[in-house]
């Protein structure tokens, strides 16, 4: 079972694809097997970053072959602007694993956070330890967004006790 | 030059071509060429959303052949889950256009209410009317959303003074 965790953006889009083995869930069962970012240079039209997106999208999930993706739910509170500009960006990924037939599952940060160290509001830093300890790596994946996307493909493992 | 107007939304997206001949900008100079909406049942899962309307957007500009796109920019204040869903639809529609080269423009709801009838308040009806003038129809074009798109393509040949 292969998870593809994705932290929308259209300047710098996340992406994390982790795989376990048999139905075991505990810690350091599952294998990081890509990470890394979909990203463009500051003021770039929005057109070409989508269009940047749904490519690079596509070439993820075929080199990846996941069989199910895991996206941060949007939910904000403060940022407007940044929240359409991640909502555009949302669009176009779930526009390419619909493509791709795969099932989607969303989760809010704090779902992630909650199910990643027990409490809602971890801050980055141990939420990015957790990811580490989660995934047996030496070192935490960087940058956060590629983070943040493992983050995101752990969370559906564990909530789902594959 | 053919004008292609979208009022995105995910669960009804509007859209609307008109033709302008030579550089006449008067009213009745512009010319509708189709109008009509992208839409799914209510409860549709967001992923089929996205696809219908890029499947849609693909179709509608091959059928007809616009030059440039004028879409309803997100400026909003209240509603932010609508707000959201906008965002998602017009992240696919944008990256449509784009996979088609098409130039993009960009207009505020309040943009277009003040081209169409020259003041930022407007009602739906007075925009209506002013759409049903500008285009020479007999009958306001139905659902809201057609007639929004429309609005959006006129404003960018009045805008631009083709």
């Amino acid at each position: 079972m292969r998870i593809l965790g994705i932290d929308p953006g259209t300047g710098i889009c996340g992406f994390g694809v982790i795989e376990l083995k048999g139905s075991d869930t505990l810690r350091g069962a599952a294998k990081m097997i890509d990470n890394g970012v979909i990203s463009t240079p500051p003021n770039t039209p929005l057109a070409e970053r989508l269009e940047d997106i749904y490519n690079s999208m596509h070439e993820i999930i075929n080199l990846n072959k996941p069989d199910v993706v895991s996206i941060e739910k949007l939910f904000f509170t403060k940022n407007i602007t940044t929240g359409i500009s991640v909502a555009e960006a949302r669009g176009v990924v779930i526009l390419v694993c619909k493509q791709h037939n795969l099932p989607i599952f969303e989760y809010t940060p704090n779902e992630i956070k909650k199910t990643m160290t027990g409490y809602g509001s971890a801050d980055k830093k141990q939420m990015q330890e957790m990811v580490r300890l989660h995934l047996n790596l030496k070192e935490i994946p960087k940058p956060d967004d590629a983070a943040d996307a493992l983050a995101a493909a752990i969370t559906h493992s564990l909530m789902n006790r594959f």
